[in-house]
């Protein structure tokens, strides 16, 4: 089959590589219908993380079950399954207290498991996955074509802007701002949103951005950054900050945004990848800030965001903005290294 | 009237300061009947804080109330009043948020006001009390004196101890490791008892300290440091961490202790005042750690815990292993920094 490699910064391949198969009875092999590019795949892209030539790359998929091995018993052959960004268990204790993202028996899309067998990168066409049962979330039918973006999302996006405003415990009638305006932070306000959010500012300079935010619920956009969108906020909620901050891309400058904005005994939920975040704890301390988030365990928002997606409820697919043959993978990341797009959804 | 100031750092003197009178109609002036020395009044004596010769210092008291401006209606002359460590109207929105350090109207005892008038340090024969109506909570009769220890607890330690608690959101049945055994550390173990913690771990390598944590119901005491003292507790719960750390000491290897013994998707609740502390974010984020807490709301936590010490339920008091008079309060602080006492009580 082929499947995305990365050979160094801003060169990623689709090439050969070999066919999965089950290899444990736990395994399920699923053809890949769907997967897409996420921003942090573009820290690797962009060499801010390490590479080893010929990395397997992407942790987004959904597709139908070809195999199950002998053990598995949830999902069954041609079944639609959306997967996590992470694959585990979904029963250790650690899964039970709804952190699948540090399984016990788990691990990580694209690297070795605990046992040093490989498991495979998700922009592929074929796809083994570990632990099926506890990684894949069916549907009750196969799904409309147009669907399948919006289910598509749940594998990360989506549930990683829920699992912010979960961090921040965003509830009915709070006023919330939203730092970042990639996939995840507008994934972020329509979270907020469907949690009862009553006052929504989406932070983005962007104009397609800024429009996508205002359809998924945000009430007022900031183009303002750093301490002058803080002031801006802060004019926008009677000079005090918002009940929660929810920051969804991973700098030192939307940490300190986030914290900024948001009132005393206020709320900041993170889930970007930490890259040179130094958290402005003497802030946190004199304004009794509470920070909460991390990396999202998306397998537990799974079901309940996808009965909302095939209620047409939510259409969290509309941060795709870019579609493309899998085979021009590495067009999608240059499209969205290069801001040319939000995310990229690629078709096998 | 006498009351304590700082030279310099290891230079406390007990001396001559004009009489305290009622500046404001808001304002009610409060004879001392017991005031103490707080773990944080060290880092100006040890020069960690800076320090202007003839400062006021203390932020701990109760006493009675001996006039109150015309404005005052919650207390009279003759009631007996417990004062928390900040002042404030306890009923602008910050405050009604439970955030009272944030109050938008109030300060800190011993430092000037907004508008730059001077306000009594605590460690005095009598002290003027800004905003008194919102600040001071009194008892409903003159309590015995026995009980003074266990209400002037009320006034930042034992209130910090709950803060630190309710930071990490301590709840029935839950693991908590505190780190710190001064009278904060001490007065969080009793807070996770009281709030039903199954499994309480002190860290502590003081004998006499060990012992008060077992009284106010701590299971187990750890004296191991660092790696050691981590590893030891991860012992102690099976492999996995607890689910709330509450570090009472604000140094940057408490919090570390307190990162490293969480589980993930556990809770760090800290109220010591950071000094060098560096969030290990990295560390939050892939372990979903929760970071809460700040400068203790104590004004909150006051009414219910005065119900507690009045009701013989608790005894927060005990923290206080030394009592001097108040004019010895040099000889207090020497014995806390020298580690002899544990928490100074002083009376005038």
């Amino acid at each position: 089959m082929r499947a995305t490699t990365i050979q160094a910064p801003y060169d990623i391949r689709f090439g050969d590589v070999p066919d999965p198969r089950v290899l444990r009875p736990t395994d399920a092999i699923v053809r890949v219908t769907a997967t897409c590019i996420c921003g942090s795949d573009l820290w690797p892209y962009r060499g801010e993380n390490d590479v080893t030539a010929g990395d397997r790359i992407g942790h987004e998929f959904v597709g139908v079950v070809e195999e199950t091995g002998e053990q598995v018993s949830s999902v069954r052959a041609g079944e639609f399954v959306i997967a996590p960004f992470s694959w585990g268990d979904n029963s250790c204790r650690t899964c039970r207290d709804g952190v699948n993202t540090s399984c016990e028996n788990g691990g990580w899309w694209g690297s070795p498991d605990r046992e040093g067998l490989p498991v495979d990168g998700c922009q592929g066409e074929f796809i083994r996955v570990p632990l099926a049962d506890g990684t894949l979330v069916a549907t009750p039918s196969l799904p409309s074509d147009e669907q399948l973006p919006d289910l598509l999302a749940l594998s990360d996006v989506m549930g990683t802007g829920w699992h912010c405003a979960t961090g921040a415990a965003v509830g009915a009638g709070d006023t919330v701002a939203v730092v970042g305006d990639g996939a995840v932070g507008l994934s972020a306000v329509l979270a907020a949103a469907l949690k009862g959010a009553s006052v929504i500012i989406a932070m983005s300079r962007h104009e397609p951005r800024q429009k996508l935010a205002s359809e998924f619920g945000a009430h007022h956009v900031v183009a303002e950054r750093g301490e002058e969108g803080a002031a801006r906020v802060r004019e926008l909620t009677d000079g005090r900050g918002v009940d929660a901050a929810l920051e969804c891309v991973g700098t030192d400058a939307a940490m300190g945004t986030a914290v900024a904005v948001t009132r005393p005994g206020g709320r900041v939920g993170f889930v970007g990848a930490p890259h040179g975040v130094h958290v402005p704890v003497g802030t946190l301390f004199s304004r009794n800030i509470q920070l909460g988030g991390g990396v999202a365990s998306v397998r537990q928002y799974i079901p309940q965001l996808r009965d909302r997606v095939l209620a047409g409820e939510i259409h969290p697919g509309r941060v795709f903005d870019l579609e493309l043959p899998l085979a021009d993978v590495a067009e999608g990341y240059a499209a969205m290294h290069e801001r040319r797009a939000i995310k990229t959804l690629l078709r096998p």
